[in-house]
């Protein structure tokens, strides 16, 4: 393929790829389950941040992975670097066990927060401009109803951007 | 294994891990290396995020993904939703077009930030604070002079922790 081929071909493909085409979907945690399955959810699925969803399937909070962690580290420990060098062993395993039976509810921020959504509708470049704006590598799909329909993560983006990206 | 069994354990291992115990080796890039290599880098390691290193190999910033696709994304972009939808499919193509030969160096904040790093000895409690603390899924290990010696990724920190996290 020529250069100019390539361009035409990727210039075609970015003005008319919307977010629908690449969102895939993920599993979804609610502001009712435990932090310990929400993080294992993560885990499992090797997902870069977390969606927590109402009753509705609507997107409350789309939470990146490095959040999801804030949500099971104890506040002392995230402000404090000394403290958390004096953790000795006998101490250390409270990071886990104190997890308990505490919610994501209990844990994400008060205020409320417009989560990190598009439209299906949306390009690819709307998409990259809110994960770079926002700071987040995971962004929530919706429908007109404000439902959930997938997700795109940052990983997926850049692949799909990539395949018709400059050449090196 | 009891509970008890299972905690004493899970104690022992986490106190006696180090974040040097978990660390892998990634690919690296310099201020030197153009932005569209540094996505290419990120997308084929499939990593959450880049560290960016001097000619002596130690860390001068690491990016989360998120802020990688931040280097690639026109500002005018990541401000203003409005002028995003605005692009036609003729324009759309800038995206990565107008990329370049622009440096990573030509994209980072002047400011000079300290990059998310810990010592090969900290404790894994001590690299999760410091990933929810400073909001990066990537977290650069360094030696006594500062040199890298791996990264840890949430992913894998996640891992390490849940082998031996409470049950659910």
């Amino acid at each position: 393929m020529t250069a100019q081929a390539r361009l035409d071909r990727h210039t075609e493909w970015v003005g008319f790829m919307q977010a629908r085409d690449i969102a895939v979907h993920v599993p979804t945690v609610t502001m009712e389950d435990r932090v310990a399955k929400a993080v294992g959810v993560m885990a499992i699925s090797r997902l870069p941040g977390l969606i927590v969803v109402d009753a509705l399937s609507r997107p409350k909070w789309v939470l990146p992975g490095s959040q999801v962690l804030r949500l099971a580290v104890p506040e002392a420990y995230q402000e404090d670097p000394a403290l958390v060098r004096t953790i000795d062993e006998a101490h250390a395993d409270r990071f886990w066990t104190e997890l308990g039976d505490r919610t994501v509810g209990d844990c994400v921020p008060r205020s409320p927060s417009r989560p990190v959504t598009v439209h299906s509708d949306a390009t690819l470049l709307e998409v990259a401009a809110l994960m770079a704006r926002q700071h987040s590598p995971l962004v929530a799909v919706v429908d007109d109803s404000g439902a959930l329909v997938g997700a795109i993560t940052l990983d997926r983006l850049i692949t799909s951007l990539a395949v018709f990206g400059p050449e090196e």
